[in-house]
């Protein structure tokens, strides 16, 4: 016996209500008419109108509230008078790449490189929550984990682990991200946190900023402190219509490592297959403190866009050892062949998901130049210089292939901290199957 | 195109058919009166009521069931015949602590304590599994994993992982217990097991038993059996009204370690961002089996609660090492001061969840004295008695804000077995955020 | 406050509108009756007609779109026009086991076999997804991850990670195996892998074939490229109706190791509490490639069934190390004293749940005797042979009680590659509680 049920839509009750206040209508008509030609009594036609009347609808208990129910693949709830919802989604990207060695050995394969699922909810109509956990590498790594209070206006409030507000591209879901991975400079962006927020924003313009410990898996030992931060940015987007888009953002943000008083960046070649970090810094002992400083822009005309940021990265040491500056930067164009807009989002300052104008999806071109640089001084942490091409097919709006060819160009101290050859060039083709729901 | 429901009430269905029904009157009325009145022939009022009695509802088909669909941030769905049901939900838990050191250096720092997700059902009616996991520390901690039957009356029984019964605090959810973290005594409690069990209760007490393993990750080497308990609790509350309870509880346990026959207990300061363990015996080698005992008692009278509870471990040990007791106990007041009431669960001899009487929440304080001995004879595993003070404010039913302030006061033992200084006395301030959904 | 909400079936809206438009045309005859009568004016029944003409019911909104939800236990969405769903899930193994021990020492003991949520969805019609994570372990392990896609047809595709197609066994979802663990030659069976497959079928046949790299959590050092494999199998089942099926399947898989060039069969006594692996080659080295080729066969005359397999598995060596052969098969025999048949998945090539015909649930004997050899030349991983006999309680549908009683006979090479005694020959007996949502 298959426990179901058909649930029908609101034209049930429109369609009933309306007939019948329609239908009670008619009777009145017909029983007024009667009464006018004296074929009923006026006893009678009293009696009629006061049956009539007396069929007022059934009032709904005000205790159960009416839900909404949908589903795009995952599953949503949400009570109409939107004091509660709940949303379970995830996504899944399969990637294969394949590296046309230089100097190092690098190893093709295949990988899961992302198996998420995102459960977010409202509750008490002012607080929300967002949870999202990542299994991809076979652990169960906790991504967005926080509660947010919207009636502290004009902010929203958040509580918990959340993206420190930095960097167009970091903030930019990996969902919706043009290539395949972050450009290189991302490294420098701050990423998730343990903290408070407040974001706001008006017409023209998007604000947050926050105050963080670290992550919920960069614990120390016992001996020390945590680090901890402090994050603001700002974006502007003086034009923002269906098709065009102007937008500008910076960011700044201030950092005291724990108290090992120890930093290192070190980054992948955009490509997340292989393990190989060319640019490493090592651990930077005696850190003091971090500053970094973000700019970004971009541009929306119609199907072409363009976007890039440069971050620079200053670490003050203490105990005599010098401080050190490193920056880098990307540029990219995008142009949707098929005719579709990047959709920008002003509340956030960032953008969203393509949705194909065609049945045939929609075809994206896009190349991307970017550039880290981790040497200063006595720091030799290598710069890299990537070209990559890149080919999105947006099959439907969940569905999306993409592929990417990524000419790494290394210099000298790009060796992985010492453990490589340096000056190594290879070229990556990289592909990815991705949905989500 | 949104794919999306509104979902309307049985007022729709009520609201129709008693239109439809009283129409259906005023139809009959009216063709009635026309038909007294001689307006209409005989044989035209007999076809038109005739026409009106032809209009039966349609019949439901038997086969398919009425569903409750629900949310309060989580989902519930429910076959209305109760039959079998599914809930998703989960709770999220945001930690900041702060050590006012003494003697040995802790770290402040921040933490997600529990990212939780709990997946309860029915099935064919009497069957019914719960199955929780928390994420908090990266990895995927399973909690509740069992499966419950419930037409084996008067009892209901448990096959799977879930908690021993025993202790009044362990067995209170961590969403509703009055402090952030449960007192030093709890790390008596057995926790949870992979085990059979079963339960029952009467109007004024109840009783649970069962007979375990150990829990999914204590598994030993192959070269040695697994260990084995057996854990029962009785409790009896006399008085239970809303807002008055008496609560007694008297539990014990029997447990026998695996093959390699040792136990350790250690205990963290009653703040779980530090890793430290004042309290720590070691590995106590020799030891043949485990004898536990817990007593409980609690009061409620209005705004006003008490609570404490006694527990006592001994450990028999054989190959001429001396047998060791340690014991441990806490008592504490909460008062409401927005006036209300702990609820009590008769069925299971615990609390539950706070509904604040007002839109600004319900505010708790709250004040506990612990202590921990864990100094017998050769073993110096450390004393420590800690005075907590805490504030509560329950912003709505789902979501609450703690802040504690602890006195900690460690005798000289109390050195995480040798690893620290003893005597050591912090004081420490530690707040969270959590909601549950 | 409760949000809740009792919907109701479509009867809601046929009852309404059915009785809507009985009520329209009772009106209609009425006017036309008093018309005849020449109690209402010509004029006047003109009104009266218009009016209730007027009332044409509300259109559906064609963009919203009705959805089905129901639960068995776990809960799932469809919308009515089958181009998007959601399905979450799960299973729940609690297993303990008793070692009668003969030379070597194995832990008795308890264990959660399977912690696992299954969560499968339909996106834009076409698009498949299916992610399922096992949580058993305390960890986090990636089972079913891919996508599909359906309109490519014939065949569905399927990219991601999943079964390669090889073993009956192996392809039977772990809900529905007759015996607690698969047999011994399941070691041989490719299981899971990251890739792309097709597969399709026809009323008597089924194929299915992929390109595969190494499952998620295979990755090997930078240095050296993944594996990669080819593996297909096709299923023949001449006869398949409700109570009688002949099913006969052979499949093939090619495999090329990562660059470390090594492999590795081992294999526990088909009982998973024990870590021993009696059966062990070792790292076989220098290996270039493996080839396994499986046979199948299964019949089902009613509440017999008998199903059987042989896997031969070749491994090629190269640097002059000689070529190696492994092999081993199953044959078992299956009764259901209470009547039920095997339910066959011709679509699949494989079998389906038992559901029970009596309130009491169903009662299956069976037996099996498996095999395997990993004594080839100069490798010596043993061989073993095990005679099982099982009995399962389909308490209902989704509730299953299994307990195997299991006679161990090891070789004297069967020595866990050198760490344990020869020769050894214990016997097992286990148990199994599952339910599944």
């Amino acid at each position: 016996m298959k426990k179901n049920l058909v649930i029908f839509f609101l034209t049930t009750f429109l369609v009933s209500s309306s007939l019948a206040d329609a239908r009670q209508n008619d009777l009145l008509n017909l029983v007024e008419v009667l009464n006018d030609n004296g074929t009923i009594t006026t006893m009678q036609y009293e009696e009629l109108k006061d049956g009539l009347s007396a069929n007022t609808p059934v009032q709904k208990d005000p205790e159960i509230t009416d839900v909404q129910v949908s589903t795009k693949g995952g599953i949503e709830i949400a009570t109409c008078d939107g004091q509660y919802a709940f949303e379970l989604g995830g996504r899944l990207m399969v990637d294969a790449a394949f590296y046309d060695q230089d100097r190092n050995d690098h190893g093709n394969g295949t990988e899961l490189s992302r198996v998420r699922i995102d459960i977010e909810g409202v509750l008490h109509g002012d607080w929300g929550y967002e949870l999202g956990i990542d299994f991809a590498d076979g652990g169960a790594d906790i991504k967005d984990a926080y509660v947010s209070y919207d009636a502290f206006w004009p902010a929203k409030i958040q509580i918990g682990q959340f993206k420190e507000p930095f960097s167009l591209e970091a903030l930019t879901n990996s969902k919706y991200i043009t290539f395949m991975e972050r450009a290189l400079p991302h490294e420098f962006a701050p990423g998730r946190s343990i903290g408070v927020g407040a974001r706001s924003h008006g017409d023209v313009w998007s604000a947050a900023a926050g105050l963080f410990g670290e992550a919920f898996d960069d614990d120390v030992k016992d001996e020390g402190d945590e680090g901890w931060g402090m994050t603001g940015r700002a974006t502007f987007s003086p034009l923002h219509s269906e098709t065009r888009v102007m937008h500008f953002g910076a960011a700044a943000s201030f950092r005291e490592p724990n108290d090992e008083k120890k930093v290192r960046f070190n980054q992948r070649p955009e490509s997340h297959i292989t393990d190989i970090k060319y640019l490493d810094t090592g651990k930077i002992d005696h850190t003091d403190r971090v500053m970094k400083y973000g700019l970004e822009a971009a541009g929306v005309f119609g199907p072409l866009s363009l976007q890039g940021e440069y971050i620079s990265t200053n670490v003050s040491r203490d105990g005599g050892s010098e401080d050190c500056s490193f920056d880098g930067y990307y540029v990219y164009v995008s142009w949707f062949a098929t005719g579709e807009t990047r959709p920008y989002k002003e509340k956030k300052g960032g953008f969203g998901r393509i949705k194909p104008k065609s049945k045939n999806g929609a075809l994206e071109l896009a190349a991307r130049y970017s550039m880290m640089d981790l040497n200063d001084g006595s720091i030799t942490g290598g710069k890299e210089e990537n070209s990559t091409f890149g080919v999105n097919w947006y099959i439907n709006p969940h569905t999306r292939l993409m592929a990417n060819y990524i000419l790494v160009n290394n210099d000298k101290h790009a060796d992985a901290d010492g453990d490589l050859a340096g000056n190594d060039d290879p070229k990556i083709f990289q592909a990815r199957f991705q949905i989500d729901f």
